[in-house]
Order: structure tokens, then C-alpha cells, then sequence
């Protein structure tokens, strides 16, 4: 994790409280290999064990409550004007240090709509709340700031993203070199991770279900486990997603697919080709809406209509989201209006936001054709972070 | 993550309502990459992307109730007797299942105490309880369930950890065949990275501080980063703290030390002898009380007085935590009653738990030295899990 960037976020973060009336941005956490948030990602750079308090003030203060052993990696960031540390306990301290403030709103890391501001567990909440109710204070979801410092990009931040995304690509031409024919998907996803750690990559979210692997029709589409049992045939697709974490702590998720050709073969078959071509239709479509100032869902929408236009069922997730310091970063998704997205698919584009656009169609008896393309939003539309695949690989 | 333990533990939490005043246990989390809730580990063995509730019923119902395409990976466990899955939103389906169970008390996942039992997000927390308003039910804390089944680890489980034990160990040979003198703190933990990754593991919660590498006088003692301008020099000690995740996610926590000898030495000075002395005394003091029925606080007083009985300072950490499917995993600590651990050393020890001991202090003048071994607790005390680090290494 860059230091610069973490200082770059906090000070994003009081520039935004100056919009708001939340005087103090208050970040409480513990055990974060148990229980993460996921703003500290930006506004620390990593996790801690103690109880930790992060506190930014609309006044400019820039507050760490920490436990001892947690100082130095606090103050090496040089995002703190003040590193506080206890040994005992965090309750005093960080009464103190919140009377001298004296805010009148807090800003809390919950959230209704979605898990980038919703890292604060119930169980904290009740604990901060009993430690700070002698204080007279209102506690309010700080949502709105940590979306924004996720949303907007900084130039270092692009640089990051487009980095990671390069390196992903890379990672995928070395999977396409594998034999593949008559490998497993759990084959295939146990080579894959020996190419990522080369790259000095991880499987972001962990390694079980990370890359997808789908030989053929009878492989589970989603978020499913590799199968033993299922071997690349010919006649078939291939299809992988994956999503990927560098060093510097930026993510890329991008699917690609081959067709495995039958003896005689020099292409895929029509039903391949045609599906195919719809899903670029479809993603370009929602590509073109792209733009600030929309609202997320429209992108979503223009997808969706083209693809059954084409002829193939809606698909049943988002066209996009958010991507950056997390897989699914940020506040808005690029989706359609239903309730499992609360109010994310209504949120307004923002030029500097990165998204993936992605989306796929069942081909019954060959398998998944899945696309997902990574964009930046520019001031008039998008620009590409990923090499499209403009064309399915031949294997 | 094995199947067969997530069905045990399912049914070890059916088994543990029986005794409790709890009708239903729910488990409600989405988004776990962002923000995960370590039961799943227990009772599911992966994450999920949408609103998904697990439902432990005190009648034995076991119910799931995900996303579509999160379904396969649930049903595959085999864990659950009926799993439901949704497109749009999952509060209908909720609700029907709940009034049909008709329970009067809901478990769910928050804890004052411990971020083990404390998955639930205060935005779900809210969401949940807004769903669920009309239902007319109290909402409790799960911990106590929570904690057992982390806690009473299986013989399936228990195989599992002696086998990261080992891997542990074979990983920190291999980094005591590197060159180590003149390497940086950085260079070092770097190389380890690739050991790791050899031995098919990975560091828990993050490569970037861990393993904590500590050469010399100079080094940042606690949860520090490695630092590129620290060698390993003659005369200093070089500590080492790694805790390792393997492909079945169970994990070890182990540290190890060395000495650098100057040129005509053959053992560490007397001042570094004397200190590794004291701590071993000191560890096998804890040990000794270390069994069945004790509380957990007793074990690190033991531990703490010996210390200082030979003379040096109290150690600011608890002597041991519960490991398995977490670094620091369960509920109790075999810690001191400081604030900061809540009610957690005040727990009673139970047999087939599995804690390590670990403790430590500096050494003006040539570094740190920390003993950090694995047992598990048998009916009458402890046997070890990891083979104790005895003498300190000589480089």
C-alpha cells in the first residue's frame, strides 16, 4: 500500500466533510484479519488488532488511537498529525480526544446500501456507542465520504488500476499457453494460481473460487468451485473470471474465453459466433451510455436491451461495478433496479470512476460465453483499461 | 475447506442450541470479500456475494437461503437440508421461512467481546431487523455458539492443524538455509514469501506484515512492517513471527529466533542466554497450568510472574489465543484482565481446545526474543503441537 496514497485519501476525506454536516469521521475497528472494513484500506493502508480509532475532523484534525505495538505502522504512513497509543484500554483516551473535538454529528462506518461503508460490526457499535454516550452526540453513516474517496480516482490511483490490469492480462496469456485439452477445472485453477504468485499477484477474496473455471456445458456458472471431474473437450467453451490483487493493494476482474475446436474445425460455430457477437453488442451498447451525470442503471439498461434485442434472455446480475482498492469497490453498481441493490443502481457517474463492464449468455450444449472489460470514465464517455477481447481464442 | 468439518460444525451448532435459550441461530452476510464474517468459515467453508441468511434451527431445520448463483457451492457442502435461492431480493423468502420456523428468540452474530462471533455489519444488523420487524421475535447474541464450535475442535480438525504445525516448521528450515547475514529485513520476508507459497500456503490476513522480521536492536517490535535499511548483523538477534494459512484454512503461529554469532563466538552471550532462559521458565510456567476448568487468565498470570520473578519486564500481550480456522481464533484468551480483553480471559478452559503460548522480551542492545509454541489442551493438560523451539538458533 502506497503511503502517498493513503495521505492522499485522508485529505480527499476532509475536503468532502467541508460538504457535509458531519463534523468528525469516526473509524472504530478491532481484529481486522477477523472483521475488516474495508475503508481502512484507504484511509490506513492496512489492518489492525486492537481497538483503533481513526479520526477526521472537519476542522482538519487528523486523529490515531492505537495500541502500542500498532503505533509505528500508523505514523509511517505520515497520514496522522497525531498518533495516540494505550496499553489497556481504548475507552479513555478516545473520550478525551472526542470531548476536546466536541463534535455534535459523527460519522459512523455503516451503511444500508452496500459493504464498502459498512465495515463497523453491530458488536463495535454497541461497544463505541457505551463508551461515547456521556458525550451527547448524534452517530450518522459517514456512507456518502467513504464512497466518494473509493470512487474517485487519483492519477496515482489510475496508474495502479491500469498496472494490475496489464498484469492480469498477462497472467491470462500464460494460462492460454497451458495445454488446457483434457485438463480439469481444478487443474487448470491450480496452475492458474502458481502463474498469479509469479506475477506477484493474489486471488483477491482468497484462492477457492478464484479464478472461475468453466469447461463446457455442464460446468456451474456463478461464483462456483472447480470441478475435478470436468475436462476442456473439444466442442466446447472455456470460459475464466478472475479477479486479482498486486502488492500496491489494486484489484482487476476480467473474464476471457476459448473455443476448443473439433477435428476439422478452423473456427467456432456458428451458435458460438453468433452468441458471441451479442454480448459485444450488448456491452458496447451500456458502454456508450457511459458517461457522467447518468445515472448508473441506464448503462445497465442499454446492455440489457440489446442483448435480448439480439435475441438472448437478460442476464441476472449487474453489468458492472466499481473496481479499484477492492473487487467490488465503491458505491454505485451498474445495475438494474431491483431490491437486492437498494439505491446503488441510482447513483450519478463521476468522471474518474473505474467499472467493469461485463456480461454473458448460456450457448446450450458448448457452455458460457462470458465478457468483462475494465473502462475508466472520462468527461465525455470511457476509455479502456483492459485489451478488449474483441474475438473468442481458438484452442 | 472440507465439507465433511462444515457439516460437523453445522451439526455440532444444532447440537449446542439444545442448551440454550436460542430458537433460531441466523446468519445474514453479503459481500463477504469486502466484509466477511468468520462463521461462515464454520458452517459454510466459503464467502458469498449477495444477501444470503443461513438458518440453524433449535428443531434441526438447517436452511440457506442465496442468491441464485451462489446456490450450487451451498448445496455442495451438504450441510443444509434445503437450500433456497432468490433473483431479485431476499426479504420475502426470509420472512416466509422465519413465520413458518415461528421462532421467539433469533441468535444472530455480535459480540461485545470478540470479533470471532461479531460478523454481522451494523448496516445489516439495521437491514435484518427492518426486514424482520413484523415478526414479533427478540434478537440476542450468538457468541456462546459461535465460540464453541471454534473453540471444541474436532479430531478431524485438530489433524488439520498438527499438519499446518509441520508445514510451519518445514517452511522456517528453509528460511534458516537462506544466506540471512547482510540481508534486509525486506529481502528476507520477500524470500519467505516464495517459501511460503512452495509449501502451498499463504499468510494469514496479508503478506505485508507477516512474517514479522526483526534483525537487531533497532527493529520495530509488535505487528511492524519489515524494514528495507535493517541487515542481519553479527551480535544481534533475528526474530521471526509468521502465521500460515494452508489450502485446507487451517493455520499455525509460530515464532523463532537466532542468534548472529560474532566472529571467535560459538554461543550467544550470556545476557541473550539468560533471557532465552527466562522466557522458556516462563512459558512452562503458563504451560503447567494449562488444563481443563481453569480460567483463562490464570495460565498468562503464571506465565507473567515468572517473568518477572527472573528479572525482567511484564510482557504487554496475553500469553496465547486460540488457533484453527483463524490466527486468532475462539473466544477466550489466556490473557490478563486488562480492559482491552473484555470478559474473554475470564472464560474457562475447555479440553480439545488448541491455544499457542507465546511471549517474550528485549534484549538491550542485541533485539528481541519471542517464544511462541502451539498446544492443545488434553483432559489433564497439554500435549504440543509444534516442536518447541528449546535452544535459540546460532547464525
Amino acid at each position: 500500500m502506497s503511503n502517498a496514497i493513503t495521505r492522499q485519501k485522508v485529505n480527499q476525506a476532509i475536503g468532502l466533510l467541508q460538504a457535509t454536516d458531519i463534523d468528525v469521521w469516526l473509524t472504530f475497528a478491532r481484529e481486522t484479519s477477523q472483521t475488516p472494513d474495508p475503508a481502512l484500506d484507504l484511509i490506513l493502508g492496512h489492518g489492525v488488532t486492537w481497538d483503533s480509532a481513526f479520526i477526521l475532523a472537519r476542522t482538519g484534525e487528523k486523529i490515531a488511537i492505537v495500541g502500542r505495538y500498532e503505533a509505528d505502522n500508523v505514523r509511517n504512513t505520515g497520514a496522522y498529525d497525531e498518533v495516540q497509543t494505550y496499553d489497556l484500554g481504548i475507552a479513555d483516551l478516545l473520550r478525551q480526544t472526542l470531548t476536546r473535538l466536541g463534535p455534535k454529528k459523527i460519522g459512523l462506518n455503516y451503511s444500508l446500501s452496500g459493504s464498502e461503508a459498512d465495515g463497523l460490526t453491530h458488536g463495535n457499535f454497541l461497544r463505541l456507542t457505551a463508551m461515547l454516550h456521556e458525550l451527547n452526540v448524534d452517530f450518522v453513516s459517514a456512507e456518502d465520504i467513504i464512497r466518494r474517496i473509493r470512487e474517485q480516482k487519483s492519477a496515482d490511483e489510475l496508474a495502479l488500476i491500469a498496472a494490475i490490469t496489464k498484469t492480469q492480462e498477462r497472467v491470462y496469456a500464460e494460462m492460454f499457453k497451458l495445454p488446457l485439452r483434457g485438463m480439469s477445472e481444478v487443474e487448470i485453477q491450480t496452475r492458474s494460481h502458481a502463474i498469479i504468485a509469479d506475477h506477484g499477484c493474489e486471488p483477491d477474496g482468497g484462492a477457492n473460487a478464484n479464478p472461475i473455471v468453466n469447461a463446457g456445458p455442464d460446468s456451474s456458472i456463478g461464483h462456483g468451485m472447480p470441478n475435478p471431474n470436468l475436462t476442456v473437450q473439444s466442442g466446447q467453451i472455456l470460459h475464466f473470471d478472475m479477479w486479482l490483487r498486486d502488492k500496491q493493494g489494486y484489484c482487476a476482474d476480467l473474464q476471457r474465453c476459448a473455443y476448443v475446436l473439433r477435428a476439422g474445425e478452423t473456427e467456432a460455430p456458428d451458435l458460438v459466433r453468433r452468441a458471441w457477437d451479442a454480448c459485444w453488442i450488448a456491452l458496447e451498447a451500456g458502454r456508450a451510455v457511459l458517461k457522467p451525470g447518468v445515472q448508473a442503471f441506464e448503462t445497465d439498461l442499454a446492455a440489457r436491451e440489446a442483448l435480448q434485442e439480439c435475441g438472448y434472455p437478460e442476464y441476472m446480475h449487474a453489468l458492472g461495478h466499481h473496481i479499484g482498492r477492492k473487487t467490488h469497490d465503491g458505491g454505485s453498481v451498474l445495475g438494474p433496479r431491483w431490491e437486492r441493490y437498494g439505491d446503488r443502481p441510482f447513483k450519478r457517474i463521476e468522471a474518474g470512476n473505474v467499472f467493469t463492464l461485463e456480461l454473458g449468455t448460456i450457448v446450450e450444449g458448448y457452455g458460457y460465453i462470458g465478457l468483462e472489460e475494465m473502462v475508466v470514465v472520462t468527461d465525455n464517455g470511457t476509455a479502456w483499461l483492459s485489451t478488449p477481447q474483441r474475438h473468442i481464442a481458438l484452442i
